[in-house]
């Protein structure tokens, strides 16, 4: 969750206050040195149970206008990211190269030094002349290592402690907001109303952010132009289709060491996440059955090969269960009943809300804590099901997210708030838009060079037959 | 293309004009025991030279409002029919069932002994009350045996007579149009533009008919509204997508019976149709190669596994090209000279267009016959391009399309015809619209049944959760 | 089944008897422009009711040792040859080449003007010199054009009569049988066993041919070497894996249009044409399942992704059943009374064992001929099943095989023939031998630059340090 | 490597020196509670210096007669196996439960309170009375925690040490030797040659352990029996395809978190490990190159899609490179010279001579250790390879080995140990053995339950046509 500050800048001024999928934290040069990126295998033997929220820390600038859990790691921070860096996967510096040009309007102070991917979105915002404040959305979902106004273990309260201090600062007021869950907006909507009247648009990039965004709409509550990033293609198939399909099969290897091969698996839902999961384990072997609600999506599962099953049908006999569906009580105590030893429970999905771990919180059961993020639940005739990251979402728990996905996913978000800051008046009204076409295609267009991938170019003839213009958009807003 | 009559019935008066993928055809109670539909396998060794425009032909009950090449084939046709009924593919069944019911408010005649896929859709109309005409709307990518005004080898002059008989017919006028590619449209756009008057809407399946569609709304000549079919999820995918993935290997084979392992092909084109090709031929051991000018689709490419290239970076080298772009002059002849001795060369995206088969018809090149549908093209070095069905569809002209996949796309028709006939005063404009979401949904639960699926139904709770109607629709519009 | 006539020249005198894979025929010089291969989509209209026995016929040369169908349609089949000769599959031109350096000592009468796939072994072995005759081993499998002792619709008494018209010729004995299915092996045993006196080995190519050969090897009673090609590795995989992986698509979609997308098949036998099949139905989008008797290949069939089942678990909801066991009775009457309606039944394995079609023949069921190679087997209540070939191979009789796999084995029977005709006296026994790795190996690096693939060579010194030598074998004669 | 004591039971009295997949140790029932069993998450964070060897260790029941890092992890471990057990992958319990039927005249002592999946062997072993010890066989590619006369970090001298300490112990003399590399037999060979005469034979699972025995026999050295398990078909399908498919993928991911999508990699060797690799990165959507000097193999990379090429032809362009061929020097310093910045190295193959790391350590060179187990190698102009494990084998250094794959391996390793004790005089001679093909099926059916699968049962009809016990071998021995 980020609220950005005023912009100081005439050419582009946008002010930020962000959060990601446990990438993305306030970004001041000052504050550079502080930057913690902890790899997956890193665990601070000096945990110590102060709240950072008691804790007085200073970067070397002697800074202290941050909140996290120990800024005593952040050179080996810095060395992640130079190893992230060495990836090249980002494209966001070819962003700020660009980003110089007059297209948009933006002065470029500097080209920084080269970020790693988790910094990247922050790093180039502040290239471009932003100053951004930024806490962690969800108090789950996240790594410890990657926050400023956050750590990993924060309490509700924590959260909500953390993003108003990125928000309620003196002297200071943000004109853009960036989120990612909707719960920023929702704090500012309830506790700062007013500063809705210097911000000129929000950019959302969670389903469930964008669902309250068009709730607010809707009942005619929404008082800037909001924009969806969730929904542009290039971030849905990346953050959803790609991704997943890989970080599905790495969060299982991590937690439990499964061999896919020969294993039973439903999968609820088939959207874009359980397109990905289903093709990763389909092709690694495994036996997939799926259950949807939506009849589009079902007849694409019965296409791709994978049997369409209400859950109880075949809940007795499968080893591994995934929920991808965004919704809530997919996985109720019911099924986990029904469940045989050893299945694997995991959620790939929203939130913490598709299995239904409270209903495990009960006496006759037995809790085991057997690795980070893997708990046996026991049942008493002996029965263990495998829950993974307890409910939460495997691939933000258990995983990583691959610095080409962040990439793709920071740049839409840059280009978002860019042309929302930089809109002429009028342009957008107090609506939810989808991310124009040409962006999402500008977006894809920079990370191409990553795979050596050479781009066709119409012809003049070609454009005007099919009456396009030879720089794109390409397809209807609709396409996807 | 069909021209459909008024309507005799009061509840639902649909009239229609039609063409459909090489499938649909004039359902009229009495000339139902002359409906036509061959097999692939078939050859009819007494075709003569006669110009079915010159032939008198009466059905069985003497009516000779038609136009085909031979009438005694219809029991041959018949049986044909009995087979693809076997199939139990169409679900178009559960829709005349249901279409007694009072949703529709149509008055269903009787439930007609079944038919096979090819003539599902009009059947199925005529069901429902309509009386329709048709006639083909493109003279090359049609099969000779299921067409009423139309037959295999119309000239252009042909082409249009037949449209031109469909519509002009003294004391019948139509109040629906269902086209395929627009030119019924244009026909009657510039002929007998007062037929608008009665016209209700228009209901368009085909890429290059919806684009002349946006073409006249932009340009404010739109008179009626139109429902773009072709970009429903389920026609989109099942017609391009999952039809063409399979096509492409059948009509291959049928074609050269040439081995897939181990060839390297090009695919130029990812959107779905070439998604389809190139997973197939993945699947069976090909090397592919892309081009794309989409940076989007390219993205998608290249995170598929196939290596993005401009088209003469591999010509050389490949095995066979295949073109699925819908646009023009995407294969030229200065790719043809490069290409290496025995390169099969086909199209499946778009009409004749793709492939620039007019510049391989000059003096220094030999034209070779070597089996229907199959052209050697002789380079004066020896050299032999395979050229298939001489650069139009490949699915169309070598392969057949499953009754499932027109079962779907049959559906999605009628029902857009019946949504716009049925549509209250002012829910539509003359404007194009995209098949509301919740009919896609429909037209899907209706084949679920084949695959024996079993979808999952939210809960109240559920539902409530996710802001959404138990009964759909379950996804935005833009959703794909 | 073939008989080659001694060898006139000194270097290499090779006599064979041969049957193929409906591929292979007796090749004389002035025979030749009767070959005879048609088109899959060939259909004679002049087909006769006169049985091929009783017709005169001769060739351009005024020969008239042969018995084929129509000789008339020699010149159709000598353009179908040209156009194979395109695909440039065959690698046996490089062994022609190649046959003629002192290696294999044989001396090269000519290069042909280069043969079509089907004759590719024929016209090698006579361009090694080898004076050939030959007859269907078959009387089902084979389609009618490629024979020459040989035709569409023999009967078990025509089959015999060909194999004896083919072995019993005055003033000719072969010393080479080069065999498919172990039937003219038989035939000489029983008939002519004299002639095992000149005959100096027996290249068998078939499952059921190998298995005779090892009986009559542990009964003691073979008399000459015989060489078991069909286990050779490249054999193996290209006839079963690879071939039958495009077959199985092809032979279902040729006779039935079936769509793959989301069908429920289940595939008996998971051997190297099981594997095939079921790799190619699962990337189509088909759900398969597996049965297997032999533990290690139901092992595989799970990690593969397969539910292996009984037969019966899953024969009430299958749309397709196909089987390849290489046993027989696998799919009996009770499983064909169970499947459901439209149900299609195949076979992919071995002969005409494995569907038990004679229980099928009884009064309460009615057979429909719908098709080309496709019955209706019609159930009191309406069901009907759909048989293909009458439960022969479906990819004998409904498909095509490429070239490039006709090649490989070819190639395989060609080596084989040379090594037991050239070995010198006392390397092989009067047993069955596995055809030597090196020569395996050999097959395979002909056919490579068919792909444009660039094979490593060894170090010296990683040679001697995997103890190999540079030209191979490179793996133990067990690896496969 | 273990070294098993003389037997006390009269029924099978076993003695074993073993090594194993990093997985296998001693198991004395007095030792049971210091097994150390550690996750891939574990980090000792009190690490020291001292070397074990001068450690002085005793277990809970006092005993000092192992040599292990810490055995204060013992509970740690023990947890570990319990979890494992969960996974109820072993099927060894299967054996010990048959293993107390007369068939193998082996005393079930009892049934252990069931063991996780790296002490399955040993505890098997143990429970049928075996006395056991062991040591590791390779100083790198083993684990800190699951070693007794083993640790990692081990010098090249302190592997021979243990060793040694595993063989020589007083009054004490192995009858059996279970080796994985031939180091264990080579030592004893060397060292304590008249140990053989106790010795009833060897049975070695490695690929160059068998490579060494096979030219013992060679040079006619070989003085006991010895079984070859390493070429057994379950063996070599789970340990080497079915397992890297899964492992390459997880190795990269801990190792580097990389993105498969879109990436090209370079396969050097199309074996079994190099086909699970391909097949693995392909699904994920990677463009995959093969390199082989077999062309069988080399044939199958062709069809199975991938470009055969020489290395150099691609190292420029590649993100990835994988070795798999059981070769030397395969990527050498000049290849290493030529790749791409960040390029990702690593080793599947054997040991740690694919890669030549050595040639890295040069002084213009500079090393970095970013992670555990990677290495950033600089070259002078800033370019950075990426070296995983230092060229040793990725996947048991940086990923785990599915408990089910172990159970395969061991179960064939038990199998062959009890049938070289059990078998009767004369039935092995003093030569290397291929498992008997009838105990390969019966370890494949031990593990079909775990998947659920249903084995189909010859009729006695079907098993007399194809010449078989019902009860196999179903197929003949060189079958794989």
């Amino acid at each position: 969750v980020f609220v950005a500050l005023e912009f100081p800048f005439p050419a582009m001024g946008a002010a930020l206050l962000q959060d990601g999928l446990c990438i993305l934290f306030v970004y001041f040069e000052h504050v550079r040195k502080t930057n913690l990126l902890l790899p997956a295998s890193y665990t601070d033997s000096s945990d110590d149970e102060t709240s950072p929220r008691d804790k007085q820390q200073k970067n070397s600038k002697g800074n202290g206008d941050f909140c996290i859990k120990n800024i005593k790691q952040a050179d080996f921070g810095r060395r992640e990211i130079e190893i992230a860096e060495q990836g090249k996967h980002s494209r966001l510096s070819s962003l700020r190269i660009q980003s110089s040009e007059p297209r948009y309007h933006c002065k470029q102070k500097k080209t920084p030094p080269l970020s790693s991917s988790p910094q990247v979105l922050m790093e180039t915002l502040s290239a471009l002349g932003a100053q951004c404040r930024w806490a962690a959305c969800n108090i789950y979902s996240t790594q410890n290592e990657t926050r400023v106004f956050a750590w990993k273990g924060e309490s509700e309260d924590d959260f909500w402690w953390c993003i108003d201090r990125c928000v309620n600062v003196e002297g200071w007021q943000p004109n853009m907001i960036l989120d990612d869950g909707g719960d920023l907006t929702h704090w500012i909507y309830k506790k700062y109303p007013n500063m809705f009247k210097k911000i000129k648009g929000i950019v959302e990039e969670s389903v469930t952010g964008v669902h309250r965004l068009y709730q607010l709409s809707k009942a005619g509550k929404l008082c800037v132009p909001a924009m969806n990033v969730n929904d542009s293609v290039t971030k849905q198939k990346f953050d959803n289709l790609y991704c997943c399909r890989e970080s599905i099969l790495d969060g299982l290897k991590r937690t439990t060491d499964v061999m896919f091969g020969g294993k039973q698996v439903v999968v609820c839902g088939y959207g874009e996440v359980g397109k990905g999961c289903c093709a990763a384990l389909k092709a690694m072997g495994s036996i997939v059955y799926v259950t949807e609600i939506d009849p589009i999506c079902a007849l694409q599962a019965c296409m791709d090969g994978f049997r369409l099953v209400k859950l109880n049908e075949v809940i007795r006999q499968v080893d591994i269960v995934i929920t991808c569906t965004g919704n809530k009580n997919v996985v109720v105590r019911e099924n986990l009943d029904r469940m045989k030893n050893g299945c694997i429970v995991c959620n790939m999905g929203h939130s913490n809300t598709e299995i239904d771990v409270a209903s495990l919180r009960t006496p006759e059961l037995t809790w085991e804590r057997v690795r980070s993020q893997v708990d046996h639940v026991i049942w008493p005739d002996g029965k263990r099901i495998v829950l993974l990251a307890e409910g939460r979402l495997l691939n933000l728990s258990c995983s990583t997210v691959p610095t080409f996905v962040l990439s793709i996913t920071a740049t839409t978000q840059a280009l978002a708030l860019i042309e929302l800051y930089n809109a002429p008046e009028g342009r957008y009204k107090q609506d939810v838009y989808l991310l124009p076409k040409k962006m999402d295609e500008y977006v894809a267009s920079l990370h191409l060079p990553t795979f050596d991938a050479h781009l066709t170019e119409l012809t003049d003839e070609q454009a005007k037959y099919l009456g396009l213009n030879k720089n794109g958009p390409f397809k209807p807003n609709y396409y996807r």
